[in-house]
């Protein structure tokens, strides 16, 4: 027989808790308050889908907030050789181009393939197997750290090239940043389409309209040169004169690897197909296209005007190889501006207003691509959590402490990186895309097979020649990824991408870990006939004290079961109170038997153990029920005062075999207090719910929208 | 209806376990067994009763060990105004050794009146109401921290005398041996007679055998003169010139205080009686006169001694005041030893090895002391406990982390006094006593309205004249004490008596309060007659993630207890897995239907909390038992992958009215290690169980006695 049931909607219950008007707070409340904020309430939570205009900017900041710091480290290697070999960056630009729309395709493969937003964890699961699956996890999982990391270092740069002060603090800087965007989403971040629509658009309009600009002042022929133009670049040691094929080949594929970085991002919206409205894959596979086109544009048209304008970047750490054309050392105190704002201030050298509305707009772009790591690691969580490779608790939603660890992880992680490496974008980008590719590798793989498979089962020939122009795709997909992978692991592995494998390696082996756990226990649980033999007798006692209200009630409940056996037990570590104990008892005329067990030790836990231990050994097929009267305070110190050798006990209990604890709770009066905070934290925002599709767009009005 | 029962023999049990074995040791059991060494067990736990032979050693460490401080401040009080006031200091000792005996008659009469052992504590609770008791509870509270400071800053001045390297680094040293003291008491000492006796008696034998040595050596006139006989003391600043009345009066006035520190820990035989063998009274009795008679003996010897070898001894902080005889200053490096040193430096002159031998002992028996309060701290927190005036869960013993919170607490205290008072003995000594006379006069209060009290219900005339005679010592001892305590106040106040006071009146506060809550709680509580009603009908749901051992185990039990409806509940995050489960339930023709909550956001808490309330809703005189499966496992990573939910679940069920939480343990093999850690810990010693009488004296036999 089975009945199905679904509850109330759950604002009607959560606007009645936000009619009790403002709570009493405790110490702890507060003082956690002034460190974190007030939280959100997730009142108006719904499901609500996304339209294409809103969903580009919420899934597009991490992939466009690249084009901040992927011409800057392409200009950077290959200054390496001195300024001559500029003239390769616009054909470095164009090869990013082409892999960067090369697995856009592949992707939009994907969403169609599977539409459930699993992404290329799913991809790669299903049809490679679960340990390419553990490996794509482990590689998002370290790519969100470096996503917090890289980001906020190059906001922080920008933060620098605005506000001449922070010249040199970068690192705190980025530091502070991520303690501010970690207390954010420990608060609850209320994620709405607004709140990534404006920045975003303001990004792309700045950014392009910049590039528009400067394009058209080229043409006319009054494109001003950057403010690093009259610089003359030393080459590296060991790179002077003429340069072997092979070293310029080097060089190249070094520079193509960091110009990678502007693909990281790309892959989000496929984890995102189910916050798409109808129909979802095709709206999802154009907005992918419609990102595609647009990264590619900025960066292209940022690489060709910072090459027009004769941009001259070194690695910051390398100033001294900047000199003056008539060959001078520097003047003390040069600052090295990153490229966009080298661009803008040329560009906009007759309206300022432009050139810190660009910076800003960046600055704050930077700061979005970091939060979608905040919100994109719990959603990975629950899916790790689903599949069993992480703790189950995580699965389910509003697991407060499991998802507020997960933040922290991600914030300690990434400032500890940021220290390590002292916010130097540079450094850190060489850890970067390691990751990425191994997970575009992964998925392309999975999806060749996906179509392979799928076109054994296929008949019609419409739908089988879909299917191998898809096949070709992501083969292609798959050879060039595979490609840029080799290169950036040749180029990168010395300068920090082991770091990165390391990393991988022991996520890797940490969730390999806990699946084996999970399958042992499952085979350690599965069910066999005999168990569902019902125990044939139920011997209840209830822990007694005093006899106070807790006590009466514990009995009443124990009574109510109807027992075959019933009685209270007293622990007597002090013969007084016992014999009080026994009076009142019998005065009561309470109809149960109350047994004393002496404790000449004052011991609480261990007799009882004992005796329920006993009972079951005279009867090995019947249950032991123990009542344990417990109080509900509300208060910390309360918690402290009562309820700990209740505690203690049904701990120890739970090693006895037949034996069961039944919590009979008696809420006093304070805990009121308790019942409002849990329920506030229920009622909380968690990061990534809009992503998840859950959290509406607009914040007042909330609807269902089913596939 | 009445029935008792007593556990098994506890040691039973014990071998039992420990006749498995080796137990297999989890990480976090190895690095905490690192750090506080392996556990003792006290499987030899027992009753057994001290003769007075041991029962002197066990309470007198405390009190006797003061001689190695207390001389030294009277020298150190007197020399402000220059070794010419030297001549005081035999009438001072004597004023002090009429203050300690008078202590001594006093609590004569305490422990023939007080037999159970509560102390002061008792008897101010009893005579004078619960606010004189919690204020001697303070006191006793400060008394302890102050205890362990001032022993081991001493010892660690001793330890400088006998190794000079360590001079300058007493603070580090004496903070070392304070961490070393707390580990061992984590770890559980054994304490039993030969471990207090031995160095108790050494200290004794060599203490007053130096002592008898140098008075024969002062009788036959070959008594050398100390090392620092040759110096001359300048006054202190404000100090030069001939002394006012006044002044030489609040000069000796607090020389007369600092030498009460001696008086210190003659109490603790109070505190101990039960611990006596029978006739309990009249033997603690006999062994506190011994103690005092041994004190004052050493005491004085040492003061006449010193007196007699023209000791000259300042502040460690002021020696520039001390000046050869030719006037000129101090050679560099000169270090000053404590009196008992020079004492036996001067004494054993022509014979090394016994003034090394009186150092160690020394040493020995000042750690020992400090230990003692280990030792009497967990004792006064149960009795606390057991009036409401701390944690319930301390006056159970066994309670593992309330215990060890303790110690941790008394060692913090202790070393932050240490490391701010950079263990100097004489500034520590300012703070000391304070507490001590506040629970003598308290206590000695509470006896005279004792007396009083009895001698109204008393009419056989010798008896009377006992009476009153005892009330006669316990006025003449207030009279005393009470002056004391006033020259105390008056002299050291702003020497640091302040930070006593105000440490008592936290105390104070924070056991009012304790005490409040209690109470309040107890109003809450009391049961009237409508609590005994009977709920109309059980309504049992069994919470269901997959048809498992641990579900088929709680249906079973859920099905034994007969409620009136019986179902499964399941919340659905995922339809696939629960078709699968709605399919195996019907495979399994289980007769209990099995009700899905859909729960669109993957919530798991919510859905059931508010499936009961509706439950509870419909029935409102019912009662709901949701009944858990629960894994129990034994690592403590594995308990971060099980039974999060639940005990999210257990936590916000609490808070739901007549909803009764049954947890349905399923034990997985791993559990064994948990179960195996949970016994190694119920089986340990724990500081304070011998003065509570409850560990035997030679560890291979216990029996049984009752007063």
């Amino acid at each position: 027989m089975i009945t199905t049931c679904t509850p109330e909607p759950y604002c009607r219950v959560l606007s009645g808790v936000a009619g009790l008007g403002l709570p009493p707070v405790s110490v702890g409340d507060v003082s956690k308050r002034i460190l974190v904020g007030r939280k959100l309430r997730s009142s108006q939570l719904g499901e609500t889908l996304l339209p294409k205009r809103i969903a580009l900017p919420v899934f597009a900041s991490d992939a466009l907030s690249s084009v901040a710091y992927a011409p800057d480290e392409v200009f950077i290697m290959l200054a390496v050789a001195g300024a001559s070999t500029y003239v390769w960056s616009w054909k470095i630009g164009l090869a990013v181009a082409v892999v960067m729309l090369t697995v856009v395709a592949s992707y939009r493969q994907t969403v169609h393939a599977y539409p459930s937003g699993g992404g290329d964890y799913e991809v790669a699961t299903k049809n490679l197997g679960r340990t390419a699956g553990i490996t794509v996890a482990s590689a998002l999982l370290v790519d969100y750290v470096l996503t917090v990391a890289v980001s906020i270092s190059s906001a922080a740069q920008y933060a620098a090239g605005a506000y001449n002060p922070l010249v040199g603090h970068e690192a705190t800087v980025a530091a502070c940043a991520v303690v501010a965007l970690t207390a954010a989403n420990l608060r609850g971040v209320r994620e709405s389409g607004a709140f990534f629509a404006t920045p975003t658009y303001l990004f792309m309009v700045s950014i392009m309209g910049m590039c528009a600009y400067g394009l058209v002042r080229m043409f006319s022929g009054s494109l001003p040169d950057a403010e690093s133009a009259h610089l003359e670049i030393d080459p590296a040691p060991g790179w002077e004169g003429p340069l072997s094929q092979v070293a310029l080949m080097f060089l190249l594929a070094r520079a193509f690897s960091s110009g990678c970085a502007a693909l990281t991002g790309v892959e989000a919206i496929s984890n995102g197909v189910p916050a798409f409205r109808k129909p979802k894959s095709q709206n999802a596979a154009t907005t992918l296209l419609l990102l595609g086109l647009i990264a590619v544009t900025m960066m292209m048209s940022v690489i060709v005007l910072a090459k027009e304008m004769s941009i001259r970047y070194v690695d910051p750490h390398e100033l001294d190889r900047l000199r003056t054309a008539a060959g001078d050392a520097l003047p003390a105190g040069y600052e090295q501006h990153p490229v966009i704002a080298q661009i803008a201030a040329g560009v906009f050298d007759n309206f300022s207003p432009g050139f810190y509305f660009v910076l800003a707009v960046t600055g704050v772009i930077l700061v979005l691509a970091a939060n979608t790591a905040f919100n994109g690691f719990p959603v990975l969580g629950s899916i790790l959590a689903h599949d069993g490779l992480a703790p189950r608790s995580l699965g389910s939603r509003g697991d407060r402490l499991a998802y507020s660890n997960g933040i922290v992880f991600l914030a300690a992680m990434s400032i500890a990186l940021i220290v390590v490496f002292d916010a130097e974008t540079t450094k850190l980008i060489q850890l970067y895309i390691v990751g990425v590719f191994v997970s575009f590798n992964l998925s392309q793989l999975g999806m060749i097979r996906h179509w392979t498979r799928a076109l054994q089962g296929e008949s019609d020939p419409s739908a089988r020649r879909r299917m191998v122009r898809s096949r070709a795709i992501n083969t292609f997909g798959l050879c060039l990824t595979a490609v840029v992978l080799v290169i950036v692991l040749v180029t990168k592995f010395l300068a920090g991408a082991w770091i990165t494998i390391l990393a991988m390696g022991f996520f890797f082996l940490v969730m390999k870990a806990i699946s084996r756990h999970y399958a042992r226990v499952e085979t350690e649980l599965a069910a066999d006939e005999q168990d569902s033999v019902l125990p044939t007798r139920v011997h209840a006692v209830v822990l007694v004290s005093k006899l106070h209200k807790p006590t009466l009630r514990a009995l009443a409940f124990a009574k109510a079961t109807r027992p075959n056996v019933l009685e209270g037990i007293c622990v007597s570590v002090d013969s007084e109170r016992t014999n009080q104990l026994l009076k009142e008892w019998d005065e009561r005329r309470l109809d149960v038997p109350l047994k004393v067990l002496y404790s000449p030790y004052r011991e609480v836990v261990r007799p009882i153990v004992e005796y329920t231990q006993a009972i079951r050994k005279a009867s090995p097929r019947g249950v032991v029920a123990v009542y344990i009267p417990e109080y509900v305070v509300g208060r910390w110190w309360e918690q402290l005062l009562h309820n700990q050798t209740a505690l203690r006990l049904k701990g120890r209990l739970l090693f006895s075999p037949g034996v069961m604890v039944i919590s009979v709770p008696f809420q006093l009066r304070s805990s009121a207090i308790a019942l409002e905070r849990e329920e506030r934290e229920e009622g909380r925002v968690h990061a990534g719910d809009l992503r998840r599709g859950r959290v509406d767009t607009n914040g007042s009005t909330w609807r269902k929208d089913d596939e």
